[in-house]
């Protein structure tokens, strides 16, 4: 099978060509970029030294590929997604440009939509919530690192409509810089960031309507408040979803246990933390319940590249081909 | 004036000695430590290497000092008030044994306290709510760190009595390692937590009492949520109050500017970072009013060793003798 | 095949465990532990959390395993290795037992020997110089990190005898922190280890002899001069090489890489950095040559756990059972 | 008295703004920058809110000011500094261009140097060796980090010219990033930097010159290699010279004390490391002899920003004023 990645200088397309430099099922890869078109892979990504040793080149019609990973900053993708599928290329877009169903809610948070009709045809590329559909699915929109682990630690709770404080959610994440990307920038230089925590649109960060709008399927009438941070290291998100909630004589634990009991890539712990999922493309999950307080507070744990990015992409590609889910994005974490 | 840090060898300690070193007002400092009796402060604290050079001692009945500054771990403090009041001498006890008035509520969390009958007589050391009782104390109890973060950020809010959504507050706050004290254990071991965020006593944490026995002087049945997470930085807390409050027509951010006009060590800023206060005794705070969401998020950022331990304790002796209340503890942070 | 890992609760023996638990070849693995004897292995590597379940078991004569890897302290897999070999199992040990073919070498810098009969049998494990004898061994000494670094580096110079200064060469090592093991120590604090720089045992690090020892064989009369520090990286070596050496005329990178062109896991490099290896079994070596100052710096880097610890020693395992030698320790470096 | 900070917003003028506020003998501070013009120092010094709230001027001929910093880029300075010292103001020069005495040298590693006259006139600004002429300079070059890290730890062997090898000293130093400015890079970022270490200009760089045109004066033809490296930290330089000498019977540490016995600002301690020297002046230096390895190992360490530059650039203002040289630049470092 061949795949490209459009864009594939920057951090997410780096981590897709690492992971699809060791996939099995896919025979050719090819990538783009406007910036070094011409220029090896290695110059900016020199992990793949000896090992994926390709040229960026510059993006043509007409692709030779089955599937069409777009790393591609907010408003760009949708250039490219009418002609891909026209020409039978599924697509799993990184952007948010297919994440919102709702073109006027895109527009408020993003730009001017130039193909709303395609985003009813886009699945959300959660794989544990849209399985069946992803493996359906022409074209995936792989969603927002902060929205996989927001969504995945509040989901199980829709079972407790009653009991919940629906419009009283609060989920403080903190991200590693390479969720802000690769271009160089003050806010980024490493003498700002270390020893250094940085809140950042600590209110009305576009992921807040990603979460509410994919939940709010499942528990109507949510609404989550998001407050993001940037954190002194390079990979991985901790999201601490604060809900307030009638708990007497529910065991949450065992209801996350059970609800997850199927997934791979999600494992409910004692305690997540970032070390025991960076560098893989698991989720982890922790559930502390807090009797007196009638607050429930689910830590969820992932690497904002790998499940909050190009794991879960190669994952929604899996499904998307009928192979195992897990092929190629089933490394396991470090420790220490 | 003389002054003696019972149990110096501590990261806390360890400040006092080195903000007590510069005092223009100390004339001379004991220290005692069990573990390094007869040994060099330079021993534990390698940056006082040529400038504060006395020995640690053993604690003895009728210490010849002013004013003690208490160190030591909770539980211990209690033994050690009563005589040295008795003899005279002024106390500030970095300790929780004297934090709570409700003698109760510190048995629920600590252990049973062998002086009760002095909780009364202790004020809690916030200089920028206690300040005229501070001046008069023969005894301090000195905040917790994350208390004085927390309760900086929220108490303003008191304004506000009707607005505000007073028992659904979260308090999602995140501590540098050197919060978590001098010895060593697995939990803090570099290999642990560089890369890594660690959330610990997620509910339940024994400064949530604190914040909320505080606070609920100034809005009655206030009830905090609190969650701590240890985070890759040596300095600093950095603490998000997610205030639920019908804030519409209110300019939040003005209230906090006027309400803090006058305080030396709380700085009403555009972004509360930790880099800003780290090393310093400021506290900066951020506030971020969110119209559509009805949500006020409260940012404050601390040096947890400083405004939330020591810095705070000078403040505090400072108020008790009389003198300017910024003497010695009016360095600077640094950029970067 | 069946292997084992005596000491798994360490670093070292963790990422054994993880590399083995993805090794197509290896079918079952146990594992001890004196300190956590019944306790499921993700007790000490949360990491392996739904991968490898074992349970840490005592260790027992007559272990069912065709191989063993020992990841003990020096001087106590000397205990283990005679009964292994005698019951046929194949041994790699990750200690310095029978690193040194010396038993007065060994004993000065380390204990006494309790079967030095055996120092003659064991091939040190460094495929890039002996992959023909560890093909064939019964026991490999597994190198030390630096050791690994250093000699990688420095080897290819056994081509210029006559030019290079062999008495003057300076080894300035700096390792990240995993290096020292996961047992807590006041130096191994991360209050102590951010934002600092620690040289240790600056003259006189037991793997000076280690490197001398071996490149002696290559380089006669060899002295090299070796000075570790400690920085706060959790994972990786950075190794600079400053060797003294009429290099006019010559060019030593393109040796270098003609040098290593068989080589898989070395690779050549405008300019290696822990980044580019960490997490992997590569060693990047990058030459700088000096005209002027007839001076030539050979910068090396490793992943201390990897390629100077577990990567290497189930290389030597894969060379010892016949199986391809990157089997299981082919994974990729991040970016970033 | 009254001070000129040429060039404020970088990282050193934010050091110079930060030390000067708090001088007692400076009356008032003036501050320029072509890019910041009309802005108020906060906007890239935050730490300095509410302390130091200056507005960023053009400059301009005839500056109000009795002593001017320049903290410019190479090759900038030397436009300066030819009319402040018609005007009568004295010059501290951040830069390297008056460090070089020799014209040709200066011009091999930076520009045409356009006032090379002056380059007799300027002091090399390290108190520890030119304190009576910094005493009555007009035009003092401030050193470079690297270079007065290194030439202090080697300065004190020009005692023994006979034994030591003066050919071939090696300096391995590394920094931490605040050295490499305030300007945003890709090597820089913090996602890049974090868990790496990266050696940069291995051979040539530009204070090898400078190291040795110094010292030379003093050592007679040595010839110093020096290395430099970026790690993660933002603060500190270490810095290892290893000194191939016939130290037999030299007691080199004691040496060292009594050489620095007279200096505030250098300590001679059992082992030099960055965190007990970071935000201070300090120099600490660490000596270690190899009797087996006729080498020495000499072990300094550094803030890059303070002893390394803002911190010696005050220092050497206190000696011009005829002050006290410790004045305002008596800051401790900290613990943790």
């Amino acid at each position: 099978m061949k795949a490209i990645v459009v864009g594939g200088s920057g951090y997410t397309g780096g981590e897709l060509l690492r992971i699809l430099a060791r996939h099995p099922r896919v025979e050719k890869i090819t990538t783009t970029s406007r910036t070094y078109e011409g220029e090896p892979v290695t110059k900016t990504h020199p992990n793949l030294e000896g090992v994926c040793e390709i040229m960026y080149e510059k993006y043509r019609e007409g692709v030779d590929a089955e599937l069409a990973f777009l790393a591609l900053p907010h408003g760009q993708s949708m250039d490219y997604v009418p002609g891909l599928l026209e020409n039978g290329v599924k697509v799993v877009d990184m952007s948010a440009d297919y994440r919102l169903a709702d073109e006027n809610l895109y527009e408020k948070y993003y730009v001017k939509h130039r193909n709303p009709e395609l985003l009813g045809k886009a699945v959300y590329g959660l794989p544990e919530i849209n399985r069946g559909k992803i493996k359906k699915a022409e074209l995936v929109a792989n969603p927002g690192c902060y929205s996989s682990a927001a969504i995945l630690s509040i989901l199980p709770m829709k079972k407790y409509p009653g009991q919940v404080d629906k419009t009283k959610i609060v989920v403080d994440a903190k991200s590693g810089t390479s969720g802000a990307g690769a271009k160089p920038t003050h806010l980024l230089q490493h003498a700002n960031v270390e020893g250094n925590m940085i809140p950042y649109k600590v209110t009305g960060h576009r992921h807040e309507p990603e979460i509410n709008h994919i939940l709010g399927e499942y528990i109507h009438g949510v609404r989550v408040s998001f407050t993001p941070q940037l954190v002194p290291i390079v990979r991985g998100i901790l999201s601490c979803a604060h809900i307030f909630c009638d708990a007497q004589g529910l065991d949450l634990k065992a209801h996350y246990r059970k609800y997850y009991g199927g997934e791979k890539f999600v494992r409910v712990v004692e305690t997540a933390t970032v070390k025991d999922v960076a560098y893989s493309n698991y989720c982890n999950i922790s559930v502390h319940q807090d009797p007196n307080e009638t607050r429930v507070v689910v830590v969820s744990a992932i690497d904002n590249l790998i499940k909050g990015a190009a794991g879960q992409a190669v994952q929604n590609m899996n499904l998307m081909m009928g192979w195992d889910e897990s092929t190629s994005v089933d490394d396991l974490p470090y420790n220490p």
